[in-house]
């Protein structure tokens, strides 16, 4: 599997525009981009905390799968990324091992990484990524 | 502030004993220890990940805040804790700033570290930790 660190923490929010006050003045983090994911419906914004990220996901169309979640759950963290070598073969492993996959193979996302989801049903009920620069 | 990065990710599951084998096995990290926090009705386990660390929580009182966690949402991330350099200072720091404290003073936590939580409430919808080991 090889996964050497967190590569991010996606967060979803109502509004990049409240939410990047608060991580930049009362934590003390940088917002280093924004960048749209038509894809995905969501804009997102980037900061660096150590050898992760925090991602924030705001959503661009309530039909989106941040606008479902925040419509059901509200504002909170929404998925955990893991940085691996390879996400096919990362995703390959995991169903071997009995997971569920919602990616079957790797597909773009936000800042041009190779990702891949597991189901939260399989996970424990976190929906994890799997991401990788290759 | 002064936030050095993620200090761990607090990740509520119904077992320990099911959770573990699917972070060792599918994931490929490794538990380094397993340690019961009274204080906070959970037993706790630990995987480190680059430089930040998972930490499965186990309720072991319905009452307990994990518990009465998974009776609302079920297994999932709990809380998002941050490594700071003196959480006294952070915390008021992060009051002076109009966020609502859970913890006004600094506790002790697991592994010894010196910990205190703010509110979702104020921290849009995120359990936020933060966390010292002066």
């Amino acid at each position: 599997m090889g996964v050497s660190h967190i590569e991010h923490i996606g967060i979803a929010v109502n509004s990049l525009e409240e939410a990047i006050p608060y991580y930049e003045k009362v934590l003390g983090l940088k917002c280093y981009a924004i960048e749209e994911v038509a894809d995905q419906k969501v804009k997102t914004a980037f900061f660096k905390v150590g050898d992760t990220k925090i991602e924030l996901l705001e959503s661009t169309d309530p039909q989106g799968p941040i606008g479902k979640f925040i419509e059901k759950k509200g504002q909170g963290i929404h998925h955990l990324a893991f940085a691996v070598d390879n996400v096919n073969e990362a995703l390959t492993q995991a169903s071997e091992n009995g997971i569920q996959l919602i990616d079957q193979t790797a597909r773009k996302g936000a800042e041009g990484l190779n990702i891949g989801f597991l189901h939260p049903k399989s996970t424990l009920g976190v929906l994890t990524e799997f991401c990788s620069e290759k």
